[in-house]
């Protein structure tokens, strides 16, 4: 291997030529003769690395796969994979992303920049090894030393920034599959209304589609889209329309045709177009991995555009393949085959096989080609090898596709298969979850792997879309998700109806008061999300990122969002409280409702274990030491909210500081450095405190702080802001 | 419907007339005039009863199922079933178990004597409804009220006392899906020979038997099968064939041949023998509804018993059924007629439904027959209705066989499938779980419920059946199942090994380290599961059946074993440690081995909140207060064990005294009174203690008493005990 090194120490190890996966938007490296930590060895045409683990070091990383925030004794693989079932035996989810750390007396961590399938034996097979299976030769490693932030924040800085969404999409989101006409979608437009929720978008599922052909809407079902676009928008409600990877082969449908005639298509090995079936039928699948081609499909896009639609969501996209044209004639021929036999049992379970193992096979994907843009111009590469840049890649199609359109506004994106390069793009949600305790677990388990992976606007479908969901399960699922970036409440078809109203009476004002605390957060969710993708850091991120502690590196269900507060969300059926740990004091903010700020619902909690009490509707957010959270008063539209009554919360022993980003939350001027910033200050002295707020943000007009101290105690001070001229950029 | 009370205050409701479950062994009702406590209505052939549930109500019981302790917010329904993936979604497991409590303001208890399916609703739909659909109109209902103790102990009283194994059932227990031939069998018991690590069974799985032919051995494999069974006698060790349910049907196999002679099998509504699909391929039902019919199957195991072996375990006798000669027949008709179609989606779909839901099909146990015997004489009854019904009288068949076989002798029987009334037959494994943490956390959460419908002998595939189990997860595992009645370890084939020695040296040592302490708890163990047993009470309880806080109602993760202990076992991956809740001081006894015992590793931990650190190989235990927990010197088969070195830890404020039970480990003779009871006494003047030992157990010889005080410190006391002669029976 050939040994590289960057000014910030960051080691770079070559095998071979890696396939041009374009994840690396920094390249600095110089040669060096750095030696490679573990051992290496190639048997045939794959790579096996292996280290060396000690009995206490913690795995942070892999992205979003299933199990724990340590990632310690599972088999995980990097492939992009459509299984809804995330039960703890999966080795892998829709992402594929090679990046992790290791915690331990030296902290070091590694990408591993390769398209294919990459195994991770985790301290599984023999707990003190760490085995990497890469199906290959071809790679680039990059190893990275230091602090557990600095190792994101090297790699970060090294996959360049993430995608920044509209502001907008801090606000609550509604999904189902599917909402299935028109008057659906007003009426639950209206439900939201009536019930006074929040709500900034709600979503298309593939039913708007005229027979799941992709950029078509059904007439039927959707006789004047363009009024409903408008309806929505004098609502300021964005509808958000779904995107398939698959285009349906069906004569005259222009995307169909189009794609035919320029070889648009990823080929057989026949050289003809590769044919999957999926929810249309029988697809072809644009060869996104060809630039011709992302420019293409990207431009398909417009047409919605044009109608005012300002967001989408890219799912089948790893791509699943409900079953090939030889897969299925191989199953049903070896089903027709058993016909008048006594079957052995063997071949009874064979016959199951068959058929179960249609979908998403390996040979359908070892079967198609792509005409993959290289350097050194067009290479033909099979599917399985490169199976991982697909997702990525079409969703990257529409991202350049916006940017053709207008090059200055954020559109919104989300996409269930990804990989390490495509947060540039787009958003992600972590995919067809179930609605089980467990799965909310692992929503919050996932929140920092996905963010090491600069998957920072992310979240899960909340309340479960697989399964019928209790309203227990959702309203302590929307406790969490208040605070993640993608809020959206989403639920499958033939499953129990999930809109905030569903349940019962109680269950709506519960419902109602998390989201409307959610628009509270807006500005400190928005600021922390734009600060720590313009810092390369974590949004959220396991305890042991800010505390040296031994305690803090073994907690798996508490995180710190930003640098201000801890959550400690419920995540287990029936329980009225949970157990939390405390690397230093903090204050407890017991939120019941925005309104009920006033009862000033603050403990001050010592560092240590503890047991809170927490019953359904109440949720515990911990304010750190000397830290400040800012609240805004909410409104139904994240549109609607502005600075002018804004509320911070400090735990102030000594004196504490935050500054509050914000900017027009739709283009992307503030890369020029057109955003605001507010900052405030508090002194304490003996029991008294100064307070005050610089800013440049003209709305900011009067503010609340509630100010806790290290006695519990609880002051109030108000602060008017009477502002002359900007003093900070 | 008809009312009744009993003399203890047990009402009794009944609609129509139920069929025979024969669950009930004490009949001491008079008619009354109670009023049914919910509402009760009849649609069609249904029966729904609602019952309202208060804001914080818990929910005990429904014996085998999914989820916690309390199973408030899920659908379950009691219907047999053969699904090895237990996630939270699933309905119901192999038993069905008809009895819950509703502990509130009232405490209130009910079971529902029904041999066919039900659903209950427990607070899912509506939050504050426990809904209950009876497919049926013929049913006794028997309604209890009391302490969570009393309702057990009336309910436990009404169906009889449970099933008493031979001693060595409290031994360890090795399994797996399978241990293909004689060598291998022999193998694997030198293992434990060569590790030092105890064994009293190792189990046969099916490929023992020759085509998986009940009663049959394979003459390949097991070539000199009576050999095996004497090598194994000779070391102590117990071989446990495994019986299946599916009687292959083969020219000159006696069983079948005799079966159809006689019209020993369930019928197809032509009258005929219904044939079933399973492992042996194509098989027959024995109808064990029929008393015949039970006594002729029972009869089949006695060649076995002639030979030697003294336990069995029934399996696949929900009934599972992979498919029927129609079901199949059908979904290959339908997958053959898609062939060469351009099929749509859904079709798709309905094709991969086709052969996905070919087993256990409602349709096939509907095409089922029984000539169930009644007071009335026999009745043709429809398998469907009755379906609950099966594993248990196929269990209780070879009870029968047993008792008729040796009627004073204990044998050792699991069943895979039961139903109330079941557990006077048999033990009962919780199924084929996966090598998931969240299996082990449901088998703890499972003891509980398994106790108050009668299973006290019971535990869980330690390691975990399906998927491949980890080091870490087999340890912490056997860490819980130390002190489960069975104590077995089972693994599927084409999953990892999991015999104790297959992982690395450290874990040798620690599996050995806690094999070796379940050996010194057996004495303990043992007594509380007779006295469980003969008392009607509950092995494993809740926290809330002996502490009536409101903390201890929560508690899903701790357990109370007899009066004197609780369990704190550890069920997350990469855990050191875990929070416990103290409703009262207690004592931790920190187990790392029983040689430990001597650095004494007790600490007082007072009533509250608690985080404790517990390394991979370290399970605590907690002595409550006054209370005194026996170990014996352990040794590799539980016939070896005897009390002549006694060791008793207390925690001992004031007094503490505990009768340990015992008695000969193979026969009902104590039944007769032939047991003997160790009373120890411990009684705290000041800072000195005065101890004494009363037994009519002539071996006991020495005790140890490790006793702690209310200030933590522990002293030790050595008794000498001279025996006159025998004064407590």
């Amino acid at each position: 291997m050939k040994t590289f090194i960057s000014p910030n120490g960051v080691r770079k190890f070559t095998s071979g030529k890696v396939l041009p996966t374009e994840t690396i938007t920094v390249n600095d490296f110089i040669p060096s003769v750095e030696k490679f930590k573990g051992s290496i060895t190639n048997n045939n045409d794959n790579t096996q690395l292996s280290f060396e683990l000690n009995r206490d070091d913690i795995i942070y990383g892999l992205g979003q796969n299933v199990r724990g925030i340590n990632k310690r004794g599972h088999i995980y693989e990097a492939f992009c994979s459509d299984d809804p079932n995330h039960t703890p035996d999966k080795k892998s989810l829709y992402g594929a992303h090679n990046f992790f750390i290791v915690h331990g007396a030296i902290n070091w961590g590694m990408y591993i920049d390769f398209p294919g399938k990459i195994t991770y034996d985790v301290g599984f097979t023999n707990s003190n090894l760490l085995d990497i299976l890469i199906e290959g030769v071809d790679f680039d490693i990059y190893y990275f030393e230091g602090t557990l932030k600095e190792i994101v924040n090297q790699f970060r800085t090294l996959i360049g920034q993430s995608y920044v969404p509209p502001k907008w999409a801090f606000g609550y989101q509604q999904c189902r599959w599917s909402y299935e006409d028109q008057s659906k979608v007003n009426a639950i437009a209206d439900g939201f209304e009536a019930h006074d929720i929040p709500v900034d978008a709600i979503y298309l599922d593939i039913d708007y589609m005229e027979d799941y052909k992709d950029f078509t809407v059904s007439e039927a079902r959707f006789p004047d889209f363009q009024a409903l676009i408008n309806t929505l928008k004098e609502k300021d409600i964005k509808l958000v329309p779904i995107i398939d990877a698959g285009v349906k082969i069906e004569k005259d449908y222009s995307v169909y045709e189009d794609g035919v005639k320029h070889n648009y298509f990823c080929n057989d090995n026949q050289g003809k177009p590769f044919v999957a079936a999926v929810w249309p039928g029988k697809v072809h699948f644009p060869d996104v991995l060809n630039k011709e081609v992302r420019e293409w499909f990207g431009n398909q896009y417009h047409a919605f555009l044009e109608m005012g639609i300002e967001g989408f969501w890219n799912d089948m996209n790893e791509p699943a393949i409900f079953y090939s044209e030889d897969g299925l004639k191989d199953a049903i021929e070896f089903v027709k085959n058993q016909e008048g036999k006594n079957l052995d049992i063997n071949t009874f379970f064979a016959l199951k096989d068959s058929i179960l193992n249609i979908s998403n096979s390996n040979k359908d994907y070892k079967s198609m080609y792509h005409r993959m843009t290289t350097e050194d111009g067009e290479l033909l590469v099979n599917h399985y090898d490169v199976h991982n840049l697909y997702g990525y890649n079409i969703t990257r199609a529409a991202d350049e596709g916006f940017k053709r359109f207008d090059d200055n506004k954020r559109f919104f994106m989300l996409t269930r298969a990804s990989h390490i390069g495509m947060a540039k793009h787009s958003g992600i949600w972590t995919g067809d979850n179930h609605s089980w305790w467990e799965h909310l677990k692992l929503n919050i388990q996932m929140m920092p792997s996905l963010g090491m992976a600069g998957f920072l606007y992310a979240g899960a479908d909340t309340g479960g879309f697989g399964f019928n969901a209790s309203a227990e399960l959702v309203v302590r699922w929307l406790e969490f998700s208040m605070f993640t970036p993608l809020l959206r409440n989403h639920s499958a078809m033939g499953t129990r109806v999930q809109e905030p109203w569903q349940f019962d009476d109680e269950t709506t004002k519960h419902l109602r008061d998390i989201i409307r605390m959610r628009y509270a957060l807006v500005p400190y969710l928005y600021s922390e999300f734009m600060k720590a993708n313009i810092n390369g850091n974590l949004l959220f991120s396991p305890l042991s990122f800010a505390f040296e502690d031994e305690q803090s590196k073994r907690v798996e269900d508490q995180l710190l969002l930003g640098d201000e507060i801890m959550l400690t969300p419920v995540y287990e059926q029936n329980a009225k409280g949970r157990y939390v740990y405390l690397p230093e004091d903090m204050v407890m903010y017991l939120i019941k409702s925005y309104e009920d700020l006033e009862s000033k619902p603050f403990e001050l909690l010592h560092k240590g274990y503890h047991h809170i009490e927490l019953d359904t509707h109440e949720t515990a957010v911990f304010i750190r030491k000397n830290k400040l959270l800012v609240l805004t008063k909410p409104h139904n539209r994240v549109s609607q909210l502005n600075n002018d009554e804004l509320v911070v919360i400090g735990f102030v022993e000594s004196a504490a500081e935050y500054n509050l980003y914000n900017d027009d939350g739709s283009s992307f001027d503030f890369r020029d450095g057109k955003f605001t910033k507010t900052n405030f200050k508090v002194v304490k002295e003996q029991s008294n405190y100064s307070v005050s707020v610089d800013t440049n943000d003209y709305s900011v007009s009067a503010v609340t702080f509630y100010l806790i101290d290290d006695l519990g105690d609880c002051q109030v001070v108000k602060q008017g802001i009477v502002q002359d001229k900007p003093k900070l950029v």
